[in-house]
């Protein structure tokens, strides 16, 4: 079939999960599948995202996306954020590491000129609506412009900049929810199928839904509502081709992690992940993204040396007790398959 | 077709509204309309109950269900219920109007009780879980039964009991969720398909969806998701035969309401509604219903009597801009026919 031009197979994205889980192995093997397969560009230099798509491209798969982060306001509550990472310091001494706030733009511009150089099937974005004319140079380049929204409003500016589809997060979705109009908004949260509803009322861009979606069946109720395609990501966050590491991969397979809620505690950004020690210490945290994400990056790091999943983020939709530990091919073959036994 | 065993044209089910919007001749026109009417019971005393279950029957409606509350724990944190209620005092004396906390059953077993002896096709309860007994009691008497869960372990603990079907409410419905395993867990909301999923490899029971579901496209996505039905009752508040005010109807429809919100702010129980002074000034509130649902049930009258829709509840799912002013008859024949034109 046909997702904006691109030949799949099945109307499905691999979500591309920044930080790790998201490796060209996988890229290439959901690709390879009958998907299509993403690369996630945030928090890598240009050099690092010009070697992950070459390898890629070794692998002989040449229909995948590219997701970039885009870079948000510098100006935070200073003294809110002050406040918060003091908070955090007894847990950073405990690991023998600091707690240091900074902002960065996360190399877009590097990133966004490697892309129109070399350009992918498709480019997504996160955290914000890029310019008009970013949208116009990826397309001239060939690519598909997605941009990732969770409200009708952001949808709406999304359409205005030219995007080619949206890529619609429900409140379900493992890791950052990808607001940029408001995200201190109350209860900013949409369900994804109420989301994708709204937005098709709202625009007549194509929409990939993305959130909590784990079954051939749920993929084909997205295809339902209106949407071309449903993104997976916590579906295939335990294959051996994911980059999650191995007290993650147990952690997502352990019964005794059993809720994941939203927080901003880790990054100063709203994202879903599995309930764990710090969440339920840090309740509340400033809006204040990237700057307590790096300011909590190396006592992340140092829990994930001593495999404490307890101070670091293990990020998770809602759906994650049906990730399943196959080869990321199997997983595709069997949400297809149920996604043809319910469509035919 | 077959819902439950319950004939109807389309797999849709007006959802119980309590506190006004539901009302026999809403109920009637659902169920004539072809999809399965639904009475509130909440809040009615078992008297007018029975007059409104006689009102549907001279209407020439025999197949209809009615929704019970389940009386929850009598056993606050009086400390946070009293920190709470005094923030309110300013607000309750604006409107000459006392706040004075109450538990109460709802008239939970003299409603049941008439039930039994009266049954309805259907009985669907919100807030807890009755005992098996309960259920087996309605069974006998012809009644389906219907529990209203918002996670899969309740959904178990629904299977456990002997129900019939349960009814998924997910983050994006109007009004109070359902939730009664664990109000305060962080995060407790599921979004709706994500839900349908877990909950159908949770348990073998048929599934009704509700949250959000505004039109054909959405009620054929629950289906393909495995639901036997979606529960539709934002998409029916702006009706003519909705009991819903004046005030809240023109709110519903008011630009100046961009946002909807869960708050126990009204209630002391989480519940969806549009944002408005009232939930901005009390961001904030314990978990303590009907304790609080009580307290502020004067200075709510009073607001709808003064037209003031920023001290009253106006709950509404987040797809509420999709509600029409239209009779519920041309309302369900819409969504059917929407239906129909994405599943043949």
């Amino acid at each position: 079939m046909d997702l904006l031009g691109i030949s799949v197979r099945w109307p499905i994205v691999g979500a591309p999960m920044a930080g790790g889980p998201s490796t060209p192995t996988l890229t290439a093997a959901v690709s390879r599948a009958g998907g299509l397969g993403f690369l996630a560009g945030g928090y890598l230099t240009a050099e690092a995202l010009a070697q992950q798509i070459a390898e890629v491209e070794t692998l002989g798969v040449s229909s995948f996306g590219v997701n970039l982060f885009v870079p948000g306001n510098p100006e935070v509550d200073e003294g809110a954020l002050d406040t918060y990472l003091d908070s955090l310091r007894p847990e950073a001494e405990r690991f023998g590491v600091e707690v240091t706030p900074k902002w960065d733009d996360d190399h877009f511009s590097e990133k966004l000129e490697l892309l129109i150089g070399h350009p992918p099937s498709m480019v997504s974005f996160t955290f914000g609506c890029p310019p008009s004319d970013v949208v116009a140079r990826l397309q001239d380049a060939g690519t598909r412009v997605v941009i990732t929204v969770t409200t009708p409003a952001e949808a709406s500016m999304a359409t205005q900049v030219g995007a080619d589809a949206v890529c619609a997060q429900g409140i379900e979705a493992g890791g950052h929810q990808a607001n940029f109009v408001d995200d201190t908004a109350p209860d900013a949260g949409w369900g994804l199928l109420a989301l994708v509803t709204a937005i098709r009322h709202e625009t007549h861009l194509p929409v990939i839904a993305a959130g909590g979606v784990m079954t051939g069946a749920a993929v084909a109720a997205v295809v339902r509502a209106g949407a071309v395609a449903a993104q997976l990501g916590t579906a295939l966050l335990r294959c051996p081709e994911s980059g999650a590491s191995e007290m993650y991969k147990a952690a997502l397979a352990d019964p005794r992690f059993t809720w994941t809620s939203t927080t901003r505690a880790f990054s100063g950004r709203r994202a879903r992940g599995l309930v764990n020690d710090f969440m339920r210490a840090h309740p509340d945290a400033p809006s204040a993204y990237p700057h307590i994400n790096n300011a909590t990056r190396a006592m992340r790091q140092a829990a994930l040396a001593r495999r404490d999943p307890h101070a670091t983020n293990l990020w998770a939709g809602q759906g994650f007790a049906l990730a399943r530990d196959r080869p990321a091919a199997e997983i595709i073959a069997a949400i297809g398959a149920e996604f043809d036994a319910v469509t035919t």
